[in-house]
């Protein structure tokens, strides 16, 4: 009996960060090779851009010579329909173009390549490859969605910085920047997170409020360190795209971890938001619910506080840390 | 005994909307003339702009033949020195350039020419022309000082509307517009505040919420319509400067007349937040509080709720139109 030669899929997350391409067989679970490239949000990384690092990440995870046996390539973007508008949706046609131009330049011929959103491809990154369900993704943002059928029939959320996303990292690191400027102003408290969030911005020592502020012994703020506090915190953020806020929710995760009162509110207050979000979608009691981002992903930082809000629902969490294997899991159906 | 030729003072309010300029009797109270320009936003609106919108306005004001008998001018400017910086801050010295380029343009030699911030020039435009005591502004923006000797010696809130400005206009309109996607994906109700939203943004007729929502016989805001609504509300905001969110502040006002459940509480919570600005100068029982901006004018419509929560902190508002007349107080009080 001849050898069989293995066919391979090839699972794409392309993600507002980075672009990971994974080579897989298509029979087997094993992963045969994995790349890493740039930015792959359909909609924010110009279309040559775009290409280039769905090319390189691709490149990385499939040797040359198994390029020809590639059958069934699936990738899911960030920027690509969210809103279940469907295949003829902007970041979609841009995604598809890209893909397209990417795999004609590595010789890779699969007949079957399909874009998807990387909201479809987390929710089948779940054990067991779910095809009805919710997933949640937080990471500078914040949207959920049902899932019927692996499409998305309803979202939530997403809306972006400047109107929604309520719970996501923008949002965290907003809130931080605001309890600091609160605080400077008299209308807060100056915990250990206002000198984080001060030392973040570059602002000297001498304007931060004194540390173990509140504790016996420990110096006042002063009204002058104060003002200087407000007037150096004030340019520094507004010098950047408003979206940089998201820069400074990491410093809440860590003074929470500390116990500092302020950063411990902002998270459970995260925390509501995106069980309000998820909640919007009417889930159904022991409905699987799949959740990834930097903030949900396994030994996230709201992972804990939203399974507390969320079990009265009747809903359990399931962490994942990237969609790459939902993309693989959806090369495979798309073979079919 | 020889008739002696009256001397004239100079009241400009430059805020981010327009310009004016008042002529008035060093020695009484009549105003001998008035002008109206373009923005004055010391900080926003670039020099040669700023300087053109001055001469207008007092040119306007002043006929040419009384030029040369103004002895002082003050200006009250947005956008200088809210802070509470002193004479060296660069909105200051902008204003004082552009406003003496108009000055010599014009052939005005005014010996004593004063350049205030707009809360300066708000709070002497009480009847009375108070020293001390507290000004809330609250227009796009939302910021409250403590005014002693007729300077702010402390500000809270106005830290723009990325961080702050809590109560404002802008706050105001995204709330709206939060409240308008919050309905449209299930998490709110869509009242006539969302219909209106909609048609403000443009919407077409047939996605907008059916009119009398919740109503008996009314039909119901279909998942399409809905979709359909959200996916012509994102693009339409985002096409514009984000501080136009502040547009959409008005239809909030106006549904909350027409006893709009989500406009009222967006109003009332708007109501919280400039009074919790306020209170963060700790205000003593008695002290003037005077207010300004579309939303706290007389008849404006943040007047009363704001004037109920403070009432507890024994303040009472004093409602001015604009700082004009504080200018021209300041301009015959710097001319001894």
């Amino acid at each position: 009996m001849a050898e069989t030669a293995p066919a391979y899929v090839v699972g794409i997350d392309a993600g507002g960060t980075r672009t990971r391409a994974v080579l897989a067989e298509l029979d087997g679970g094993r992963v045969r090779g994995e790349g890493a490239a740039g930015p792959g949000n359909a909609l924010t990384v110009p279309g040559p851009s775009l290409a280039d690092h769905l090319a390189e990440a691709v490149a990385h995870a499939v040797p040359e010579e198994l390029r020809g046996r590639v059958v069934a390539v699936a990738g899911g973007f960030a920027g690509a329909g969210h809103r279940a508008q469907g295949a003829d949706e902007p970041g979609r046609l841009r995604a598809r173009a890209a893909l397209t131009a990417a795999l004609a330049r590595l010789g890779v011929t699969a007949a079957s390549v399909g874009v998807h959103s990387d909201i479809e491809t987390t929710f089948a990154a779940a054990p067991g490859h779910p095809a009805d369900g919710l997933v949640l993704v937080a990471g500078t943002g914040a949207v959920a969605a049902r899932i019927a059928g692996r499409v998305p029939t309803a979202t939530s959320g997403g809306d972006g910085w400047l109107l929604g996303d309520d719970g996501g990292g923008f949002w965290i690191g907003r809130a931080a920047v605001r309890a600091a400027l609160r605080a400077a102003d008299g209308r807060g408290v100056p915990t250990a997170l206002v000198r984080a969030v001060g030392r973040d911005l570059g602002l000297p020592e001498e304007v931060l409020p004194p540390e173990g502020y509140g504790l016996t012994g420990a110096t006042v703020w002063s009204a002058e360190r104060r003002t200087a506090y407000r007037a150096g915190l004030l340019p520094a953020v507004m010098d950047r795209p408003p979206v940089r806020l998201a820069d400074h929710a990491p410093v809440v995760v860590r003074t929470a971890e500390e116990r500092d009162a302020v950063a411990v509110r902002i998270l459970q207050e995260a925390a509501r938001h995106l069980a309000e979000t998820v909640a919007a979608l009417a889930p159904r009691p022991g409905e699987p619910l799949v959740a990834t981002g930097g903030l949900l992903a396994p030994d996230g930082p709201l992972l804990s506080p939203l399974t507390e809000r969320l079990a009265p629902l009747g809903l359990t969490v399931t962490p994942v840390a990237d969609g790459s294997p939902g993309a693989v899991a959806l090369a495979r159906l798309g073979r079919f």
